[in-house]
């Protein structure tokens, strides 16, 4: 039985198995007893803490994007602005250790399953809201204006998150390094 | 009963049925029984064209790639090389009527699923290669090199492929003549 005072606890443990399973199956096979089984939970336990499998679900990807987004933030802290910190912004979002894997692959997955999930867009449109910040803040005093209607911030992302699809969906051969240069070089460029 | 003759007619008419469950549903939601009913044919009719559910699914990302190569390989036919070229192979692949945004969904719902299915990556890269071909076809001369180990090809798929997602998994303000002028001037520029 969850102890008074475990909740935060259990719950962040939930949507870190959430999390591990729909890296490894998809939002398909992250249904409520293999996320109770991958959390060492009874299917009882999770009923407890969410309403339904959607509401667990959102709520891990809100967990993914916010454990990232503190790590990112952590990593351009301090730095002034210039293209040494934008580089660090990259680095750290494009790490190839494991949670940083698992990051993108529930990333590119949620975005095959916001297609036609009104709700998770809405999830992911807030998620975006931090991280587009966050990569304004990279962008200080490197670019000015947003040329063509299509804003900085989102052609960054959209560069990165391209080439990162490339990178797990295919046998091209690219890195972090490699896709840290060509976004750096698509701002150095100001195009 | 299928008549002699009738099988590549009735495999498109399964193939095209399953891009459209696809499309709503993703690869979860397309299974045997969804593709019948949608097909309008007996699951039975299925087994006998399609060894299993994978091969089934595989074959119409083949279908909906191939349809739009070709209509990509059509929007570019006999154009001289230049800026003009380019932009009509991206209005081709950013037109908006219902075939078009149901190629983007079947693709964004495809790399979700090559995250951990290595045999659909296999299709992916067969697939990108034809399409890469294509995008070489659309940049003679106006791009030399590939300067920083991202080929040209690469990063126009990704910048793509990356606005496409926002487009559809957003709220983003963003249309294919947006996504056309922000590809356009990264070539123009030459980063």
């Amino acid at each position: 039985m969850p102890k008074v005072g475990m909740g935060p606890i259990r719950r962040e443990q939930i949507c870190r198995a959430a999390a591990a399973v729909i890296s490894r199956e998809g939002f398909a096979g992250a249904t409520m007893r293999s996320v109770a089984e991958a959390a060492g939970v009874s299917t009882g336990m999770l009923n407890h803490y969410f309403a339904n499998r959607q509401e667990m679900l959102t709520e891990a990807l809100v967990y993914v994007s916010e454990r990232s987004q503190e790590r990112y933030e952590k990593a351009i802290e301090g730095l002034p602005p210039g293209v040494a910190r934008l580089e660090a912004l990259l680095d750290s979002v494009l790490a190839e250790d494991p949670e940083s894997i698992e990051t993108w692959r529930v990333w590119i997955n949620a975005s095959g399953e916001a297609v036609r999930a009104p709700l998770l867009r809405r999830t992911i449109e807030e998620r975006l809201s931090d991280w587009f910040g966050l990569v304004q803040q990279a962008l200080e005093g490197l670019v000015d204006g947003d040329p063509d209607g299509v804003p900085w911030t989102w052609r960054i992302d959209a560069m990165l998150t391209g080439l990162a699809i490339q990178a797990l969906t295919s046998e091209a051969d690219l890195n972090g390094r490699k896709i840290r240069e060509a976004v750096v070089r698509m701002v150095t460029a100001g195009v």
